[in-house]
């Protein structure tokens, strides 16, 4: 029978009644035929629970004791489904990750899946078992340790158990119905997204939409495993929620798929550096080092023999960014008048894998925020996305009229 | 070096403050030089949640994924007692019961421990590790699977790494100090013992004295296991607590070692059976097969060719053990005239090693009740103990006045 993989989160679990709706989304896959496998977290609570005792016990801990702390609220939900399930006449088991095993590195607390074999749970299937629970989030290390996943382990868990499987599909239900085109509390006139591509999300995951972790759309991409991302708190017909696949898959599709945007980003100018070979190596393996996560980066001419260096970074490493200059410049590495940190910028980005085929994207971007009378910072690329640093107070106004004029209130 | 096991129960581990105090209580049996292996239960409270998530999906719950569910209450413990140790610079990990292998049957939800291989926590010791924190209640079945131990399973593993160890001594840390001649709150006079047979703790465990499992008494019996009860709320000196040991390490000992008692007793009569050869057998195999604990038997001559049949059992059987009859005659399998059964009696017991060389105890006991004017309804005895249902009006009288009788408040 074909295989589904079912991925239930936090708050999709977080009671009793809500692990039995869950249960009643898998048994109706189960009635059309597929053996599932479902992978659940922990009841929401629970794990910010375990950690907080774990910080509170040691504050340096052992990552190896953390993990072994951290997973048992998975392993509390993967029972509790499992008896759910055989409540309703579904012959269903639980498995641990040691159990099946998923095998990973022995990085604790953040550990890399290394192999799942598909012997025990196939097994079971065959003997006429029809969903196989799986704690998410965990595994085995090479040693016979425990271990967690790290952040988005859950997903990544569901998308490494579609890949193993040969799933038809991977549904991770979550508590929004789907991607939409930005984010509807920002622009009322957003839509959802019935089909996006693995690149497109990708973009829009690290710009800040936070449906889904970067980590399982690269694996799904990886592996070519189709993610559907949905709500548990609604019926759910059979083309529900947003389909991430593969480019090919997406027959048609606009220019620009979403409009992403963070207010979490800093802009930082080093004000007439003097200029020289190798200046911008010096200046980004500072910032590297002191842990600062560079984002843009623009370089101006300011005068003969010198520049001005400006890039972005997230708000609270901007004090990290300045101890590192000032450090730089106090061993005479980088020479610079003064720095500038203005936290008062937001990033607007829009992407779409149609940029590749379309010229005129950039152009129309920019028209777009000068017609409403908006200067850009720092402007970015890549080869489906264009960003631009703006003032904060206009990014809702950016987001609204870049929706509008990308016409994205329409479908296809 | 030598191995001490050391176990703590739930209310023991309660809060990451107490979790502390019982490292604290660890780390000074290290300092002694012993490698320790340490068992925990579940945070109290937590095993109870659980269950009752477990009773509240599935009443008639499939035990493997009980099993799975509430054994991660004892995880959690042991990974936050190996992060407390280490905090205290003992170098400690935790175990879960499929990482030792704790080997037992595939009876879930009350499994027997069959092997406990040594090899992986001997090999950590001789590294430098000098705690192995065990998560208590687990163990594994031969399919793969998370099992429990049932009642007491905590005790029991702690006594069954301490055979498997040859452990130097098993120390159970509870909420008491040990164990008493007589239930403080019944006789203020009851004295703390320092040593007590195995024998004697059997009786008086099964008597009704909860401080300690029978099951881990036996088992601790079986391979003469030395257990001390103490308490983990006190600071403790080396010769704290309760020493339950062989009979051959008690140099010298009264003749009665405590008085228990139950409240939780029935007494039913059968009147005027009709008496043949069997008919006993006949009226005990219907009760069991009901499901009824009997304990005392007493059997009279009634009148020629007819007799009564009295016996105890919990209160709390006595419907079933009175519709079990009402079949047995409405069958024809069994003629009597009546049944009665009276709810307001308790037993009480004198128990002692001691009595095997001794005699003249239960005249002893029968004339100091007799000299408070306490009718004895039925009287059986065992080799070491004399068990007596009087009504339950007279049982702390009884008590108090047995205690006295055999000076229990005096040491030996």
């Amino acid at each position: 029978m074909p295989v589904l993989v079912m991925k239930f989160g936090g708050t999709s679990v977080a009671t009793l009644d809500r692990i039995r709706r869950a249960a009643k989304r898998v048994g109706v896959e189960v009635a059309k035929g597929y053996d599932v496998i479902v992978i659940v977290s922990a009841m929401s609570g629970k794990t910010n629970e375990l950690v907080g005792w774990v910080n509170e016990t040691s504050p340096l801990y052992d990552a190896r004791e953390y993990d072994a702390v951290v997973s048992s609220g998975e392993n509390v939900t993967a029972g509790l489904m499992a008896l759910t399930l055989q409540e309703m006449d579904v012959p269903a088991r639980s498995w641990q990750g040691w159990q099946v095993p998923l095998k990973t590195t022995s990085a604790h607390g953040a550990a890399r899946i290394q192999e799942i074999p598909t012997g025990n749970i196939t097994a079971k299937f065959s003997e006429g078992m029809r969903v196989a629970v799986v704690a998410g989030f965990q595994g085995v290390s090479p040693e016979g340790r425990i271990t967690t996943l790290g952040r988005g382990g859950s997903d990544t868990t569901a998308v490494a158990f579609a890949a193993a499987f040969g799933a038809e599909r991977c549904d991770i239900y979550t508590d929004v119905d789907g991607v939409y085109t930005t984010d509807p509390r920002v622009e009322a006139k957003a839509r959802k997204l019935d089909k996006i591509a693995f690149e497109e999300m990708l973009e829009l995951a690290s710009l800040g939409a936070k449906v889904l972790q970067t980590r399982s759309v690269e694996l799904a991409m990886r592996y070519n495993v189709r993610l559907r991302v949905l709500s548990s708190f609604e019926e759910q017909s059979d083309n529900a929620g947003t389909l991430v696949c593969a480019e090919e898959d997406i027959m048609e599709s606009k220019v620009v798929a979403g409009v992403a945007f963070s207010r979490d980003e800093a802009k930082m100018t080093l004000v007439s550096v003097a200029d020289r070979p190798g200046i911008a190596a010096t200046i980004f393996t500072a910032l590297s080092e002191a842990g600062v996560n560079v984002d843009m980066i623009v370089q101006n001419i300011a005068e003969e023999g010198r520049t001005d260096m400006t890039w972005s970074c997230p708000t609270d490493q901007v004090t990290r960014a300045e101890k590192a200059m000032a450090e730089a410049k106090a061993e005479g590495v980088i020479n610079f008048h003064d720095i500038i940190a203005d936290t008062d910028v937001a990033k607007v980005s829009v992407v779409g894998i149609g940029m590749r085929s379309h010229t005129g994207v950039a152009a129309k971007m920019f028209k777009c925020l000068s017609d409403e009378g908006i200067n850009i910072r720092v402007i970015t690329t890549s080869e489906i996305k264009i960003s631009v640093l703006i003032d904060r107070k206009y990014m809702e106004l950016a987001v609204q009229a870049l929706h509008d004029a990308f016409e994205l209130d329409k479908a296809a």
